[in-house]
């Protein structure tokens, strides 16, 4: 193309990357004085926080319509500090702030300070493990910043009472942590360069698309002396919002972090393709599909979610999300599986099938899985110990052993429980009632999330809690409690764990044995089952 | 002692031991007919669970309360089979006796077949496989007996519907499965025998407060050829429910499973020492004590337990059990801390304090606990990687990078938040909200339990929830979000997790990083990092 196109493109672009500077600015909000609305990203943050909350977990919607309506966020002005190691408030940011652009010789060009950090410089140990709340009044307030002046970096101890701004020693060479500012800025620095410009659409990627990152700062040679440099890579967003999987490679720009200026190129990747954008948006929009509706699930679309009710742990105006068909069948999260109590194995699960999220389809992961034995040899060649080789299940049996699970401290509220029925000696059933307990485990983990860096200005916070099932049962066999848990994820994956209360001797020096059973699993196949020991408190509560 | 006196305590002995033989029965609820009241454990068990949870976790009680009040739990009379996997119901057991008894030669004497096992015969997994619910009958019901008759062990196949009765091949040798009734009554056989009480006496215990066991059954030489000969061993009850504890070493008694007879007596511990009573118990009675209250505290009861409000997962009439006070201090469970929001470490952690339950007083635990650094070196000498050695704290701010977490999402629903102060690099202050989050966390673990064993008839159920404090930060760098959970749990220990998203390929093949971040942490001494690398399923949900 002639000179005069790339010309012009090169003021369009100017424009838009000041312009996505701004957009980025507003989206971190930073700073036009603490009035201002800089609360932008965080209302957006709520919204965000709600809308994928509607999209993904219902019932953190339904309670998002019980909490009150958020209110504009705080905006901390009227925050004072009630503990000496509470941080810089806006009070004391703003104070010290004046302090430092009245310091000679910052106070000839206060624009050209710039702050790297502006933290609280905590007072010595001492005088916080001294200091008596009501009775004290607080440690002299003091803070610490690492600034920029023309280029020359300083640490300085700004004491906010007095006044005094005080040079402290500074490393002879280092680089302090890059500002937000700085970090924005660089991500569009390379599109002022039009030999970036020419090799980007050479690679066939419309400018529009390129979204660059800066790496590590650093000295990269003699030449380079003296100067803070970054080396800063670019993407290609086009498709996708996870433009990190589709990189321009070999495409390394230098830049000059005081300057903007780009000091060289290297360009060794132009043979290497840039990775397509299909199916690597991560993002739930679009992805919901049907549980069990094949039609749905097979539009390609990808991620295929299972859908969560509410968790059994929370409280669900549905109810559980496990349900018990027939008294033995659990539906759950894509699961559906065969539970039932065992006389000799306790707890038999059959039959789990989990809906694969790509096709709907049920796959069988597993047609029957139990505790095949419990070998207890104490391997001590002593008279007394020799015979002490417990089978526990094929000896005492691992079911008879099962006591009634004790509702809210052996299993969460919302469990459903399942009986035993077995029969005696004489051939008679009986029953051990709430001897299998099901529920919903949710322990406040994030199975998968992202969200956008704020230097890249994309306002994306996705985030998927972590929602299994669990199957219970406990086998108390003389002083020791088996507690069997079969934990099934919304991935297919299985997970048995056995943890084994021993007798325990006085606390707080006592210890609990935690045998950890992990199970093999492949379809139709039996388990392979290993035991591990782990050392672990007592009073571990 | 005259010989008079030691046969009247034979006596006496005799009734005791028929006595709680009784005793056990019942609580075992052994049947006399599905109908008779052989729910009398079940009641206590429901009883044990809610006073259990009484003396334990208010927050159960309460709910506890709200629960509609437990009918008479289940006879399970009338169930019937409505899946091919379902277990035998209370009707096929009933069933399955009345065939056994009336077949030969068990007709002749069916009070001396004593069964062993009872179970579902299961289909071939190709019809059960085949099998569609609603559409199909279920498949002929078959059970599968191990029983024993006059010594004689065999195991049958028993069709429900036809009522034929017929043999299956039995192992050349093999002990089926003690029966209940069998280790019942083992428990009290060795006080049947003279020369045991004898050497117990000398020993200095008690007859009355001995607890036998039985260890494991099986082939004790040639002179016991052809007997089911086990081994029992025996405890001192006296002054703790814990007589596991408390073992008569060295004291092995043989007896004859069939006959109750006593074979022979090794007794080789004479010389060694019963452990003391003192502090063995473990049952929550009496060892309560008011949190901060030294003076409950120093009682001497022992355990100490720190009281839990109701997890923050569940529906607390109190609200959260987790107190933010003056904005950054943090109180829970016997714990104290401060936590602020950092530019650089993301999350700083000061003077953890927790409460010794022995004494009442707090102890330091961590003076100041943080991110030090994340150093992401990439290792490639190639030019287009080898500056990639990301500093994430140092070069981007772990705390810059924190985006606000998304409620319900990234966060149970009853956390509580704290927002950052930053400075800008023109030293303005802006905040970012939700940066941080706290909350208690209840997974449905169990921390501590014992049941006591159906066979001692002692009805002891304890088990105590595991609830742990989590403060947690999320910072994204480009494209790997930091989940950074400090755990705090009641005994005093600190985990500290960092669970890492590493930008997805397309599911379901891609993977996720967790480096899981382990502190080593000593009174008033920073904490020495390790990364771990784990690999788990992207879909994780």
């Amino acid at each position: 193309m002639d000179h005069s196109t790339s010309l012009l493109r090169l003021i369009f672009l100017a424009l838009g990357a000041a312009l996505v500077l701004l957009v980025v600015r507003s989206a971190l909000h930073l700073p036009r004085g603490i009035d201002t609305p800089t609360t932008s990203l965080l209302d957006a943050a709520a919204a965000a926080g709600s809308s994928s909350c509607t999209r993904f977990a219902p019932w953190g919607c339904r309670q998002g319509g019980r909490t009150k309506p958020k209110p504009k966020p705080p905006s901390h002005e009227t925050d004072v500090p009630r503990h000496p190691l509470d941080p810089l408030t806006v009070g004391e940011i703003n104070r010290a702030r004046e302090l430092l652009r009245a310091h000679p010789p910052f106070a000839s060009s206060p624009s050209s300070l710039f702050v790297h950090s502006l933290a609280l410089d905590e007072p010595e140990k001492a005088a916080v493990l001294a200091w008596r709340k009501g009775a004290d009044p607080l440690p002299p307030r003091r803070a610490v910043a690492v600034v920029r002046f023309r280029g020359e970096a300083s640490v300085l101890a700004v004491d906010l009472a007095g006044g005094a701004v005080a040079p402290l020693p500074v490393p002879a060479s280092g680089y302090p942590t890059m500002t937000m500012d700085e970090q924005v800025s660089l991500c569009s620095a390379p599109l002022a360069d039009p030999a970036f410009n020419a090799t980007v659409r050479r690679r066939g990627v419309r400018l529009s698309d390129v979204a660059c990152l800066p790496i590590s700062l650093g000295w990269y040679g003699p030449t380079e002396e003296n100067r803070r440099l970054i080396k800063v890579q670019c993407f290609s967003a086009e498709g996708t919002a996870n433009f990190y999987m589709r990189p321009i490679e070999g495409l390394t720009v230098l830049v000059d972090m005081d300057t903007g200026e780009v000091i060289h190129i290297s360009d060794r990747g132009a043979g290497i393709p840039i990775p397509a954008a299909a199916n690597t948006d991560y993002r739930y929009a679009g992805h919901m599909q049907e549980e069990g509706d094949p039609a749905a699930a097979s539009n390609g679309a990808g991620l295929g979610f299972q859908k969560v009710r509410a968790p059994s742990m929370e409280p669900a105006a549905s109810g559980p999300g496990v349900e018990l068909v027939d008294g033995h069948t659990v539906r759950w999260g894509g699961w559906e599986l065969h539970l039932k109590a065992d006389a000799r194995a306790g707890m038999v699960v059959s039959r789990a099938r989990v809906q694969d999220p790509r096709t709907g389809a049920r796959r069988e992961v597993l047609y029957k899985g139990m505790a095949s034995e419990l070998f207890v040899p104490y391997m001590d060649p002593s008279e007394a110990w020799y015979f002490k080789t417990y089978m526990d299940a094929g000896e005492y049996g691992f079911g008879l052993q099962a006591m009634p699970l004790v509702p809210l401290n052996d299993c969460p509220r919302h469990a459903r429980y399942l009986d035993g029925v077995f029969a005696a000696a004489d051939g008679r059933p009986y029953v051990r009632e709430n001897m299998i307990c099901v529920f919903e485990r949710y322990a406040g983990d994030v199975a998968w999330r992202h969200s956008e860096s704020p230097i890249t200005g994309m306002d994306i916070r996705e985030s998927r809690p972590k929602v299994t099932l669990v199957a219970r049962m406990v086998a108390s066999v003389a002083n020791y409690d088996y507690i069997v848990d079969w934990e099934f994820q919304m991935d297919g994956l299985i997970r048995i764990k056995v943890l084994c209360r021993y007798s325990p001797p006085p606390p707080p020096f006592s210890l609990t044995h935690i045998n950890v059973a992990t199970f093999l699993c492949t379809r139709f196949c039996k388990c392979m089952h290993t035991l591990y020991i782990k050392m672990e408190r007592y009073l571990d509560v």
